[in-house]
C-alpha cells in the first residue's frame, strides 16, 4: 500500500494538555462530598493479626470509617488475586500489605485516622529472598494459605491447561512450573565441546509512572451504580474486576476514560474493588491516591530472580544445548505471567536441545506485577552475558555468532509451530554496520578527557518480545465538517492514539489533523483489552485499518452515485472525491456526510466498524550496542553511547517509535545500573523514597540512536509490529557486557551499582565464569 | 418473522428514576463555579432599542457580565433562525424578545441584575394578527429585515428548490408559498354541486413539556471546548448551531446526554448558542433555566393559523374539489415547517382536483416551531370540520363517506408519486366497529345524572401524518456476562428507548432485560438526527435491527465454530446458542464473550453495527371518536369517552404506544378546549402563568380506548411505523364535531372556550355554514 502519512512524525493529541499540566488525571476529579482514604498498613513482613482496633480513630473528627477486611464486604476470594482481597484477614504476608482504609473529609483527617487504629500483631518468621525461601525447611512465606492450591486453582498464569505444578523437593513456598523443552539436553550437552555456566541474580525494580496509582469512585446516590476514574491500563478490566469482587453486575460500573501518567504493566487492577467497596458502603465519592512511598511499599512491581544459564557449544562455535534454571520471586501472590517467563531463553537462538525450568516462589513481599517486557530484562540479562562468555571462551565475534545462530523465518518454535518472518538477523545487521560497532576499536578509544583513567567497553546484546494479540474494534464516523472521529475504548499510554489518527488518515486520504480519537467510557466503547504487551498498534491498529476501509467503502458509494462515476475511477485525498483525472470533478467529504445525515437524507451515515482478531503475534527483536566508562575505583559507570536496532515492521508514527526507544533504554538503564527495592532482614523495605530508590536522571541517559528496522509483519496494519517492550529488553545485557571488555569482569547481579562492581574488582578483576564438566 | 417479545409491553429503563425523582436532568447539574443567566426581555411587542445602559447591573454585588448583542460574540446571522440571533440587536419584534443576558453568581443576584439593565426604546406599531398582518398597509412587523428575503435566502421552510414566495398583492409581512395542485381546481369545483366553505382559527399553542428550556454549557478553563447539558432533541444538532453561532469547529463541542422531560418538538434548538457564547467569554460554567413564564412568553409554540377549506362534491357524495387558504402565523422568525405544513390537506382523501395555497406571515410575536405533528392539529380541525359538514350537507353517514374517499396504497401522492400500503381504511374500519360508532343512538341517550339537562354530540374526525426518516446507526455490544448493550445517539423523549431494546433483544433471543440501552455523548454516538416527526423507532429501529441481526450472525458464526455445527442448525435463545434439537449441546453467550475477548482469543468481538437510510417514510393515521356533553347555557364541556385507532405498523412496545395516544389525546383535548397564548392589542402576553393559560387537568381527560390497527411498513422494523404524532391530530375535530352533533353548531375557533360556545349558542344556535356559489 502506497502511503503518505505513514511513517512520519505525527504530535499527539494530548501532547498539549499533558505538557502544560491541563490534562486532568483520575486525582484531578474533586466531586462535590469527596472523601479521602488512607491506608493502615503491616509493619512486619509476616504476622498474625490479633485485633484491630479502631476505636480510636473513628473517635476523630472528620473520620468517617475505618473499612477491615470483616465489613468491607467484598465477596471472598481465593487469594490468588490481590486486587480482590485488599485487606489482609488475619494474616499479613508482606511489610506494607494493607490492614485497614480508613476514610475521612480531607486527606490530612484520613492520614491521622489511619495512624490512630491499633492493630495487634503476632510477629512470624519472614523469608525474603526466592532462593533461600526455596530451601526446604524454609519459613512458610504465608501459612493460611497453602501456594501451590492456589496457583492449581487459578488462571492467573497463563498455564497451559492441564499442567501440573511440580515440587521437586522444594519448599512449600516453591512450585515448579511445567518444563520447556526442545531436544533433549542431555544429547545437547553432551555434544558440546564448551560449557559456561553463570548464576545470575536481579532485584525487584518498581515501574515508577509519574502518576501513582489513583481511584476516585463516585456512586450513585440512591442505586448501586459506580462510576470510577482509575489510572487503570483497561477499562474493561477494572469494571471486570469491581463486578467481581462486589458481586455487582458489569453494567452497574461505569469506568470513565482518563489520561494516565504511565503504567508500564503495574496498572492492571489494584486499587478499584478496595475503594469501590468503601464508596458503595458509605454513598459518598471516595479517593484513594497513592504517595510515592506507599508506590514503592506496596505497589506492585517487576519479580526479583535468580537465574542460572548453562551454555553448551562446539568448538566451531555451533550452540548445542541451552539449560536454564529461573527462580521467579512471586511475593505474597501469584505472579500472573509466570508462565510466560520461561519462553524468553527460546526466542533469541536456533538451538537444537533446549531445556528451561521455572520455578515460581512465594516470599513475604507485595505481589509482582507486569513491567515493560514482562521477565525480559532478567532474562536477557542473563541469557546475552552468558552468550557474551560463551564467545569469549570460543574467541569467536559475538555479533557473527548471534547472526548464525539468530532464529529466522520457519525456524521451530516453543511450545509449537514455526517462527514467522521476523527482523532479528536484519536488527543485527544494522547494528554491525553502525560505527560504534564497526569501528569500535577506534571507537573504545575516544574518552571525554574528563574521564581520563577510566575503562571504556563496547557491549552487544540481543533481545525481543514475542508479541501479544487480542481481540479488538474500533469506529470511525465521518462528521458533518468532514472530518473523521476514530472511536476506541483502548488507554492511550504511549502515544498509541497518534499512530491510530494516521492508520486512519492515511486510508481516508485525510490530513492527519482532521482524525480526532476519542474515548469515552466503559459503557459505549468498541472492545479493547488492556494496553499491555506492545499490542495497542498492532491488534487494535488492525481494527482501526478495518474500521478506515469501511468508512472508505461508504464514502465510495455515495460519492459513485452522486458523480455518477465508477467507485474505481475514484480517489480519497484531502477530504475529497475526485474522478481520478478531472481534478475539478469531485464531492468533499462534508457533501458525502451532509447526504448520508439530516431529516430525508438517501444514504446511511458513514460510520465504519471494524474487528479484528489477529491469529498470531508479531515478535519483535531489538539488538542494542553501549558504550560505557568505568572507574574502578569507585565503581561509577557512565553510559556514553548507545545505538538501539529495533525491529518494528513498520513504524506508523515514526516520533513516537523513537519515543519508545528513547524511554526503553532509560529505563533499561535504571535496570542495569541504579534501580532496586531493597528489603532488610525482616522484610522492612529500606528503598522507601526516591532519595534510596535510585531511578535514573537526565544526565545518567546518553545520547542514543535509533536505528528503526521494519521488517513487515503479516498481520499488523501497513506491516507495524509492537514497539513498547523491545527497548528495555537488552540494555542490562549490552551494559553488563560493556562492563565484561571494560573491566574484564562479569557482573552477575542487578543493578550493577559502583558497590558491586568496586567489590568485584577487588576480588579479583578479569574474573572468568566457571566451566561448566 | 415470528416474534417473542415484539408486541409486549415492556416498562422503561429510565422510569423508576424519573418517577422517583432520581433522573438527573440537565438543569441538575451544577458544577463548581457555576454562574447562573437571567434574560432581560422587552416589554413591547416592536420597538427600537436606542440604548442599553449595563452599569446599574454591573455594579450590583455578583453580577458578573451583562451580555447583548453587541459583545456577545456570536458570527452575524441572516435573521432566519432565532437560536443563531438570541439577542435583540436593535430593533425588537415581538414581547420577550431578548435584549440582554445578565450572568451573576446566583439565580437570584441575576434577576436583581436583569431588573436592573437600563434598556431605553422606542416603541413602534406592532401587528399581532395573522390574518391583519397579510392586508396591504399593515404595520411592518420588522423594520430592518425583509421577511421574504430571509425567507429566499433560509432552507428553513423545507421548500422545494427553486420555488419562488409568490406575492399576490399581500403586505411585505406575507409570503405565499409555492401552491400544492392536483387535477384543475376550477374544473373541480365546476364539478361540484354542493360546496361547502368555511373559516377557522387557531391559537398559538406551547408545546408545555414538563421540564423548561435548560442549557448549561462547561468550559474547558484553558481551550475553546464547551460542554454542553441541554434539553434538546438532537444532540448533534445543538452541537451543530453552537458551532455555527460561535465559529467553533464541531469537535470543540460536546453534548452529553441527559434525561428530556418532554419536548414535543419545541426542544430542538433555542438557547444553546447564547448560553454558550456567554460561558466561553466568561470562562466559568453558565446556566440558564427557563422560568414557566419565560416558557409562555419567549418559548416557541405552535403558530396560530388561519384557515379556509372548501370542499366540492356531487349529490351522491362523490368528492370533486379540496381548495384551502391556509395563513401561517410564523411570529418573528420563519416557521421551519412551513413548506410542509399545506400537505395535511391532501393526506386522507382521494379527490381529483385539489388546491392548497399557503400563507406565511410575520407578526409580532415569538417564532413558532414544532409541536407534535406540525400543524396537523389546526390542518385536520379545519378538513374533517368541513368534512363533517359537507356530510350534513349531503346527508351521508360520516363514516361511510371516508371510507369511500379515503386514501389506499397506489393512490397518487402530492408532491408526487403514489401511496405505499397504509392503514387509513383499516383504522376507519375498527372505529367503525366499536360500539361508540356502532350503537352510537344509544350511547348518545347514555348521560351521568349530574349532566342531567347537558346535550351529547359524538364526533369522528380522521387525521395523519407522513412520517419522516432520517439516516442513523446503532451499535449492538455483546458483554462478558452474555449480555447486550445498544449504543444509540437518540434522545429518548417517550420510551423509545424501550421499544430499541424490544428489537435487539428479540433478534438476539435474549430476555427483554438483558438489554441495555446506552446514550453517550455526542462525541461518540452512532449518527441520530433529531427525536422528532414519529420517525426514532422507524428509522433508528432500523438500524437497530440491522445492528442487532449483525450481532447475531456474528454470534453464529463463532458459535458454529465452538459447536462444530452449522449455522443453520443454531437457534439463539435465552442467551445460548443451542443446537436445534439437541438442548444439551449449546454454547453461552458468555462463553461467545469470552471467546471474543481476552489476552489471545481467537474471534474477533461481537459488536453489530447497523446503518440505516429508509428511502420512504411510513405514512401513520388515525381515526378517533369522542362523546361529549355540553351545558350551552355556560359552555362547559365534558369529554365523556373517548375511542383512538391509529395504524402503527406494528406496535413493538404495545405499553408504550399506548401511553403515546393517551398523551397525544390528553393534548389534544388542550387544543381542542382550553389551550391558548392571548396577547393584548399592543402584543403583550395576558397568559403568562398556568393561572391563565389553561392546560388539561386529570379530570379533563376521560377514559380513552386505544384501537391498535397494525398494518405492516414495508421498511419499518417488524413492521412498525412511527406512534408518536397521529393520536394529537384528529382530536380537536373529533371533539368540534361532537359539539356539532350536541348542539347543532360549527366552532371554528380553537379553543372551544365555554365563552366561545356560549357565544356561538347565543348567536343562534343551530347555525350552518355558509354555502359556497
Amino acid at each position: 500500500m502506497s502511503s503518505v502519512l505513514i511513517g512520519t512524525a505525527l504530535p499527539r493529541q494530548d501532547g498539549e494538555a499533558k505538557v502544560s499540566g491541563r490534562a486532568r488525571y483520575a486525582g484531578d476529579h474533586l466531586p462535590a462530598g469527596v472523601l479521602h482514604a488512607r491506608l493502615v498498613t503491616s509493619p512486619y513482613a509476616h504476622a498474625f493479626i490479633r485485633r484491630i482496633n479502631p476505636s480510636v480513630a473513628l473517635a476523630l473528627p472528620g473520620v468517617v470509617a475505618v473499612f477491615t477486611a470483616a465489613n468491607l464486604g467484598l465477596r471472598s476470594s481465593d487469594g490468588s488475586v490481590r486486587s480482590l482481597e485488599p485487606l489482609a484477614g488475619t494474616e499479613v504476608c508482606w511489610c506494607g500489605h494493607p490492614v485497614a482504609l480508613v476514610v475521612a473529609e480531607t486527606e490530612a483527617l484520613a492520614e491521622d485516622g489511619a495512624a490512630a487504629v491499633e492493630v495487634d500483631y503476632e510477629p512470624l518468621p519472614a523469608v525474603l529472598d526466592p532462593e533461600a525461601a526455596c530451601r526446604p525447611g524454609a519459613p512458610r512465606a504465608c501459612l493460611q494459605r497453602d501456594f501451590r492450591e492456589t496457583l492449581r486453582q487459578s488462571h492467573a498464569l497463563f498455564l497451559p491447561p492441564g499442567a501440573s505444578l511440580e515440587e521437586e523437593g522444594l519448599s512449600p513456598n516453591a512450585a515448579a512450573l511445567p518444563a520447556l523443552r526442545m531436544g533433549t539436553i542431555e544429547e545437547g550437552l553432551r555434544e558440546a565441546e564448551v560449557i559456561v555456566e553463570e548464576h545470575y541474580r536481579t532485584s525487584p525494580v518498581h515501574q515508577s509512572y509519574l502518576e501513582p496509582q489513583t481511584v476516585l469512585v463516585v456512586p450513585d446516590a440512591h442505586t448501586r451504580q459506580l462510576t470510577i476514574y482509575s489510572s487503570t491500563q483497561g477499562l474493561l478490566n477494572a469494571r471486570r474486576a469491581v463486578a467481581l469482587a462486589l458481586g455487582l453486575s458489569e453494567r452497574q460500573i461505569h469506568v470513565e476514560p482518563v489520561p494516565v501518567g504511565g503504567g508500564f504493566g503495574g496498572k492492571e487492577v489494584l486499587l478499584e474493588p478496595l475503594v469501590a467497596a468503601a464508596a458503595l458502603q458509605l454513598r459518598r465519592p471516595v479517593r484513594l491516591v497513592y504517595t510515592r512511598q506507599e508506590e514503592l511499599l506496596a505497589g506492585n512491581p517487576a519479580p526479583q530472580t535468580a537465574i542460572t544459564v548453562k551454555l553448551g557449544a562446539r568448538r566451531d562455535g555451533t550452540l548445542t544445548a541451552i539449560q536454564v534454571r529461573l527462580i521467579l520471586d512471586s511475593g505474597a501472590y501469584p505472579y500472573p505471567l509466570a508462565g510466560l517467563s520461561g519462553f524468553h531463553f527460546s526466542n533469541l537462538y536456533r538451538c537444537p536441545h533446549l531445556a528451561i525450568q521455572s520455578y515460581l516462589v512465594q516470599t513475604n513481599k507485595p505481589g509482582s506485577a507486569a513491567y515493560r517486557a514482562p521477565t525480559g530484562p532478567q532474562a536477557y540479562f542473563a541469557l546475552e552475558s552468558t552468550v557474551d562468555e560463551l564467545c569469549r571462551r570460543l574467541g569467536l565475534d559475538p555479533l557473527a555468532f548471534r547472526l548464525r545462530h539468530a532464529l529466522r523465518e520457519g525456524d521451530a518454535r516453543l511450545p509449537g509451530g514455526r517462527w514467522p518472518r521476523i527482523g532479528l538477523v536484519e536488527c543485527l545487521e544494522a547494528v554491525g554496520s553502525h560505527p560504534l560497532w564497526s569501528e569500535r576499536e577506534r571507537v573504545r578509544s575516544e574518552l571525554p578527557a574528563e574521564l581520563s583513567g577510566w575503562r571504556v567497553g563496547i557491549g552487544l546484546a540481543a533481545g525481543g518480545w514475542p508479541g501479544a494479540t487480542e481481540p479488538a474494534a474500533a469506529l470511525c464516523r465521518l462528521e458533518s465538517d468532514g472530518s473523521c472521529t476514530l472511536i476506541v475504548g483502548s488507554v492511550d499510554m504511549s502515544g498509541s492514539d497518534s499512530s491510530l489518527a494516521l492508520i486512519a488518515a492515511e486510508i481516508l486520504g485525510l490530513p492527519a489533523r482532521a482524525v480526532t480519537v476519542v474515548h469515552e467510557g466503559s459503557d459505549t466503547m468498541p472492545y479493547s483489552g488492556l494496553t499491555a504487551g506492545s499490542k495497542t498498534t498492532y491488534s487494535l491498529g488492525s481494527a482501526v485499518l478495518a474500521a478506515a476501509q469501511d468508512a472508505r467503502e461508504q464514502i465510495l458509494t455515495i460519492a459513485s452515485e452522486l458523480l455518477e462515476a465508477a467507485r474505481e475511477d475514484l480517489e480519497l485525498r484531502d477530504g475529497r472525491v475526485t474522478v481520478r483525472g478531472v481534478p475539478d470533478k469531485y464531492v468533499t467529504f462534508q457533501q458525502v456526510a451532509a447526504h448520508s445525515t439530516n431529516f430525508g437524507a438517501r444514504y446511511a451515515p458513514v460510520f465504519g466498524r471494524g474487528r479484528s482478531a489477529n491469529a498470531t503475534s508479531g515478535p519483535m527483536f531489538a539488538v542494542h550496542l553501549a558504550k560505557v566508562a568505568v572507574d574502578p575505583e569507585t565503581g561509577e559507570v557512565r553510559v556514553l553511547d548507545y545505538v538501539a536496532a529495533q525491529d518494528v515492521g513498520r513504524a506508523l508514527n515514526r516520533g513516537e517509535v523513537e519515543g519508545q526507544i528513547y524511554g526503553g533504554v532509560a529505563q533499561g538503564i535504571g535496570w542495569a545500573l541504579q534501580e532496586r527495592l531493597v528489603y532488610g532482614e525482616e522484610g522492612q523495605l529500606l528503598t522507601g523514597t526516591l532519595m534510596d530508590y535510585a531511578l535514573p536522571h537526565s544526565q545518567d541517559v546518553p545520547s542514543i540512536t535509533p536505528l528503526i528496522v521494519e521488517v513487515p509483519c503479516e498481520l499488523g496494519p501497513f506491516g507495524a509490529r509492537g514497539a513498547g517492550e523491545p527497548p528495555v529488553v537488552p540494555v542490562a545485557a549490552a551494559i553488563g557486557n560493556a562492563l565484561r571488555d571494560a573491566l574484564g569482569l562479569r557482573l552477575t547481579e542487578l543493578p550493577m551499582t559502583p558497590e558491586r562492581i568496586v567489590r568485584a574488582w577487588q576480588e579479583g578483576g578479569n574474573r572468568t565464569p566457571s566451566a561448566g564438566s
